[in-house]
């Protein structure tokens, strides 16, 4: 069984259509609105190359490297190819294929970019346009992919509500919010209640993904950007936990997708320490909403698409949570692994055990998506790699053992150490 | 000199005078405004009631309990006493001594609370009301203090650079920034190089302080302000980095005060790796206007008035940098150490060298605000607790021994290591 190869699932991918190709899923009273969007695509890109987030020489190189496999963006013939050439068995399919040159952005600027301000009507009308398109892709494959729908939260509640039902009855498995609210009810606000609701009762979890950021304050100052469009996606996390949407809805599972999962070791021993001080000391919380510490909504609905791990974050897995950590290859993106993930994998899971490995590489993500990891089993025996290719030891009693002080340690706030223990003792 | 008492300097305390004190101190232009604002008090304190960051109970209880120290808040001689007692020998002195009830705010909200939208006139002549109460404050012990004047640096620049001299010549060190600069020029933007040039001039570090924040986003749910308060002033550090403001001023010194460090190492690792990842790619950096590592500069010229470190963060000085955390007292806020900051020290410090400790306990703290160890050495002589008092080893060699490996793996991206070490070995 340790020989087996991987059932790897990425937990972050993406897919969509060359902007253009949108027209025929757009709703026809859109379509003049479409062509003025199509007509400011230059602009945008000269935007983003004055960012710095796009780069021209690269730009040119990428796309005459990867010509073939970038066409698996909207191809699915061409990305089973792509994603078997990487030993992924199924894949989670966020929106915006083209991260370089934003040549398949869903309508209206709906894709990664969404954000709370966006018009109403557009913004459904575009999300609409890609979760239609999005769930005739996924059914080609449906065993292999789980089509995230785009959803405008922040607009009339009863549509985004009935925009949740139609996605999930047309296949699609999860839910894609905007990362900022900006000027709408921010989400600990109750109106979104039938939103959490819905979600969790079509089990379709709710995400958020970075791109989006307040970019009018960084001027051209790509290190600004960078340094703090991971900490958008993570925001509504601690804004659903403290007004208690998870004590109300506990089937509601909400998920952080590229933004790194280093930032939550200590997010969870800050909020930890808040609630259990606060009850340690008073006959009434100020936590009233919540039922239990931070961290037990955590284990129970919220993880984290890690994407490209980093052995820095690994070492920390004991404090996240080693099953709330679900990797991903951002397929086809320029900063994922994609088309070298055998070798990436090798080179950041070689001394972890294997049995976490598989839990972190695709069994969690299954539990969250539901994926029938019986029909991927086949896949995976075909495409995946071996704990051998990974270079993991066949002694995994030792590598076990390496771990077990960082393991034992954990979230040391808990098990009442004052230091967490990271790294092979 | 193992045995030597400690100079502690307290890098983060508060003074303020009864609001209706101020009255003297401000211009006479806006005594009808001043009135208005006092008639606000009362609504103020049930927003805070509200929130949760005010609680009845606790109110009166400290309130009670502490009656004649807290008016070390703006009586020199009660003040002298109560640093004595906590063995403090110096302090850098914010604004806002009440914490609990505000009863000692600056005019106008320009205290801890102080925001880019402020209206500029009534914020400088709040500031410039508390910057004159607080010079004669400090002028009466002046090598025990460090006056920290408000800067309203929204505000129009050759006022705002004409109030740093002023504040300089008052015998104030150093200068308060909004952590938020709201609908005004973000601090990366270039109108602020003369205001970083004075406070380089004058030697006077800039500083943001937690307690603003979008306090209109949090409904009334604690749990997320306080999750987020100490992200909103350490974002002035990555925006000031990342747009050359400390390659442009090298005598510019910021620091971020009562906001943790522990969010610091994640921070310069992800900085460093986009800096270092982008340079050994590319011929052309995106990144011009920093001539060296994001590290480098957080070196030369970050500081983190850390306040009440936690011993996770302690576990991390070698990726902070034993000389960037300066310990604060934040007497006399509840939230502080203050009246029992020896018990806490031995708590928190009992293990670690005392070297370093001299170094974060004020050594540290009077290079960046420029004390004079050499007037303040008979203070400590005579209040500094002692390491013995500390519960530290008097087999130092063992001690540092403990910690060789941690010290010596420090920043692992930039010593080839994959994980920090944390703790003693
Ligand atoms: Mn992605
Ligand atoms: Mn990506
Ligand atoms: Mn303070
Ligand atoms: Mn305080």
């Amino acid at each position: 069984m340790t020989d087996d190869p991987y059932l790897i699932i990425s937990s972050d991918c993406h897919a969509g259509l060359p902007t253009e190709e949108y027209r025929p899923y757009l709703d026809p009273r859109f379509h003049r609105e479409f062509d003025d969007f199509l007509a400011g695509r230059d602009r945008r890109r000269e935007e983003m190359t004055r960012l710095g987030v796009r780069n021209e020489a690269f730009a040119d190189k990428w796309f005459h490297d990867n010509e073939e496999g970038l066409k698996g963006g909207w191809d699915a013939a061409q990305r089973l190819k792509e994603l078997d050439g990487d030993g992924v068995a199924a894949e989670v399919v966020f929106p915006d294929a083209d991260a370089v040159d934003s040549r398949t952005a869903a309508p209206f600027g709906v894709g990664l970019g969404l954000s709370g301000d966006q018009d109403p009507d557009l913004g459904m009308a575009g999300a609409q346009a890609h979760n239609r398109w999005l769930a005739e892709f996924v059914s080609q494959n449906p065993e292999r992919h789980c089509g995230v729908a785009l959803l405008p939260v922040t607009g009339e509640v009863d549509r985004v509500v009935a925009e949740i039902h139609r996605a999930k009855e047309s296949g699609l498995g999860a839910l894609m919010i905007p990362s900022m609210w900006v000027d709408k009810a921010p989400y600990h606000d109750r109106r979104y209640d039938p939103v959490w609701a819905a979600a969790a009762e079509t089990g379709m979890p709710v995400v958020t993904h970075s791109g989006a950021a307040p970019r009018h304050e960084y001027g051209d100052h790509l290190g600004i950007y960078v340094s703090e469009v991971t900490w958008w996606p993570s925001r509504p996390l601690w804004f659903l936990l403290w007004s208690g949407a998870f004590e109300r809805h506990p089937g509601l599972r909400f998920g952080v997708a590229e933004s790194g999962c280093w930032w939550l070791p200590n997010l969870l021993w800050f909020m930890d320490r808040l609630y259990l001080g606060a009850h340690g000391g008073k006959k009434l919380s100020p936590f009233a909403e919540l039922k239990r510490p931070p961290h037990e909504y955590l284990d129970r609905q919220v993880f984290i698409c890690a994407t490209n791990t980093k052995r820095r974050e690994l070492a920390q897995r004991y404090e996240i949570g080693v099953d709330n950590i679900l990797w991903g290859s951002d397929f086809p993106h320029p900063e994922g692994t994609w088309p070298n993930t055998a070798n990436w994998l090798r080179n950041t899971f070689h001394d972890i055990p294997v049995a976490e490995t598989r839990r972190m590489l695709g069994l969690a993500a299954a539990e969250v998506f539901g994926f029938d990891t019986a029909k991927l089993a086949p896949i995976a025996e075909r495409i995946g790699p071996t704990p051998e290719d990974l270079g993991q030891s066949a002694d995994q009693t030792a590598v076990e053992a390496s771990w077990a002080r960082s393991r034992e340690v954990g979230r040391h706030w808990l098990t009442d150490h004052d230091f967490p223990v990271l790294g092979v003792q």
